[in-house]
């Protein structure tokens, strides 16, 4: 017999069923004894009898087999009436670490992260990875429609990326490299190779002495480089697009796990531009807040968050023309706007996502740049080679896909949208 | 005026057009000049005045807007008589590394790849990645349409995989960490954590001593890991199934680039199944060649594959029973043949592309096997422990995406399908 899915248990026409799963909830009822089975794609509930009630306990995985009735009282009003039913994966523990059939997940965290198979079967747990896998999805779908090319990009590399500290090293060989902080200078690379639109979605390693509830020290970045553009108004455009083609996505594709978290997108998101110095002097004005040198910090992005949600009714908020000496060598610097640069930060809910901009793609501009950034140019020279040859204008952006799960679903920590999360303790599971 | 992509010129309604790309080919008429034109998704050919032609180099990225003109002898029977014609991208250059206009690449690999982004701008070289970017999007559909769910695990890990040497090590705050040679154990914890059937298309690292045609020490690998499932011949369904589905993609999509590389994939791909021993006795009676003990070597693979397209007209074959001695600690050995287990490898075109199998799923069975492979289960402890709660059985196997590239397009080196390889030479670009 052909297994059938737990989703497809309720529209199946078979009166005889074979499903597959783990023992969610057993409740005993004398002679006999309901059993909630839950399978990847949800539960079905199995009435069988007492002999087969022996040896049976949470969480081990079965075959059952037996008749389809319908059952009012039964979750999605259909149950199993088992007639044979097979042990496929025993257990081998004396008590659960922690209730998984409960509502409400009691464990903290910390321990739900050690037993990391175990509290992913909670359903509500699944649920956010289960959004995650389809936020990756619209993301791909998106760009491909806007005829973006997915790429690969090595991991291990020979330098920093921007010059900068907070690297992980690796022992290469005989020599000392270094695990990639971003795609940045290869995704830039292959827009002026010929690919033009490019995308990535990949590892990304920030060797950050920061333990905190949206701090990861590996962590899947969303990269976007286009080829051709006018300037980072583009880039905007582009992103914003994609939130409106995500939300649409979720809403289609996630129906039940948004309904989990209490969560309902938006059905058009407009987001507002705001240049950062009069994001900066909102702050003071409005709210006594005082801004970082060219920046504003994490404070002063949630009270910019809660004043845009009421002023203009977005989640979102586009920051615009950041000073050039809070920006990498790379970036374009604005033209009308002495010391400002073509670049972009995203705000959600009172949280950064996204860091963008035009870049620069004039040969003599970027090396002069690096230059004044008080970096040599040789230390860069199969970066900057590539602007030999008639690389066009562009700019990109990239999203923390973790950040974007955790903000989406209204998670308290980075960690709860991680499968296996790594930080400065946590290197296993 | 919007941009029209060159493959779309042919079938545009508008009599203006405006066009964007790099300089392919200048043909140099008198007054008049023949410019080819290319973009992400083509060549469309150009036709301007002499004032224009100044100071236009080869590689320029340029943006030209004229009259769409039939003209029989253009390609694709029609070309734009530019009016308008902008400088985008500069060149920077004395003379180009190498020609890339022409259809034999005369630069050593070595070159190619120093001058990576330019290199890639040849189509037949960008057709490459067209294809593997197919390949990677039917893997991912076909396994979507089967219900499995895609994950991304750490590729910073505490401890070895399987034991074995060969590991990059990475500095992790205060501690030694590993890179990651396969997502094996969390592919298996992600299986029993209710995923059921999950892939992932993510790096893999091998700090192998070899310097070849077909090793890397960075790759793509192309995972997958499947529970409830009855032994290892679904996991070898689900890869021919993957593999048929496969080709049928390419044939869609990727019509042009095959064409290129005279590649004709056939329309069903039935792939024979052999147990390694029958395959070593084959070797040594018809062939006179010896196998080392459990396995065959690169050229028993090459003779074998050779035998196989002949006698069955298949490019694989699944090698299946492979001896305990010969594959890691999670293989389920097989009750019916003492010393061999449930596992198989794929060669494809004389090259091993999978390796692939049933796992072990009890608890107990795998523990005792730890130790009887002489390692220590304390060491693998967050993975034996996801075992206690019920874990189904299931299996899995992994595709190198560079190898299957180069073997589709009959590349004779595996860094041609890698944007930007890593090997023990090889940290740039």
């Amino acid at each position: 017999m052909e297994r059938t899915f737990a989703c497809d248990v309720n529209k199946s026409t078979e009166s005889n069923l074979m499903v597959r799963g783990w023992i969610h909830k057993i409740h005993d009822l004398g002679q006999i004894t309901f059993i909630h089975l839950r399978d990847k794609t949800g539960i079905v509930q199995l009435v069988i009898d007492k002999e087969l009630r022996e040896n049976l306990r949470l969480e081990m995985s079965i075959e059952a087999c037996g008749e389809r009735v319908i059952n009012e009282k039964a979750p999605k009003g259909v149950e199993i009436q088992v007639k044979e039913l097979k042990v496929l994966g025993k257990a081998h523990y004396d008590k659960l670490p922690f209730e998984i059939n409960s509502y409400k997940q009691k464990a903290s965290l910390e321990k739900q992260l050690d037993f990391r198979s175990l509290s992913l079967r909670a359903p509500k747990v699944r649920a956010i990875f289960k959004v995650q896998e389809e936020i990756a999805e619209a993301f791909k779908n998106y760009l491909k429609s806007l005829r973006f090319s997915e790429i690969h990009t090595p991991k291990i590399i020979s330098s920093s990326t921007e010059g900068g500290s907070e690297m992980f090293t690796v022992s290469y060989f005989d020599r000392r490299a270094f695990l990639s902080q971003s795609p940045q200078f290869y995704k830039q690379m292959m827009v002026g190779a010929g690919f033009e639109r490019v995308f990535e979605i990949g590892h990304a390693y920030r060797a950050e002495l920061h333990n905190t509830w949206r701090h990861l020290n590996e962590y899947v970045s969303l990269d976007v480089e286009m080829g051709f553009i006018k300037d980072e108004f583009d880039i905007m455009d582009v992103e914003e697009g994609f939130i409106n083609y995500l939300y649409a996505h979720l809403r289609e594709t996630c129906k039940d796990e948004l309904a989990l978290y209490n969560i309902t997108l938006p059905e058009v998101v407009k987001i507002p531009r705001m240049p950062l110095s009069e994001a900066q002097e909102l702050l003071l004005e409005k709210f006594n807040k005082k801004s970082p040198v060219g920046n504003i910090d994490a404070e002063g992005e949630i009270i910019l968050s809660k004043y845009v949600k009421e002023t203009y009714d977005s989640d979102f908020i586009f920051l615009t023309k950041y000073p050039v000496s809070k920006r990498p060598m790379y970036t374009m610097p604005d033209e009308n706007l002495p010391g400002m640069t073509r670049s972009f930060d995203l705000i959600f809910k009172g949280l950064e996502i996204t860091t963008g901009g035009q870049r620069i793609h004039d040969y003599e501009m970027l090396k002069s740049n690096i230059e004044k950034f008080g970096l040599n140019p040789d230390d860069f020279s199969f970066y900057l080679d590539s602007f030999r040859y008639g690389m066009p204008p562009h700019g990109g952006f990239a999203i923390g896909l973790e950040r974007l799960t955790m903000k989406i679903l209204g998670l308290e920590n980075i960690r709860e949208a991680t499968l296996l999360p790594r930080d400065m303790k946590r290197l296993e599971p």
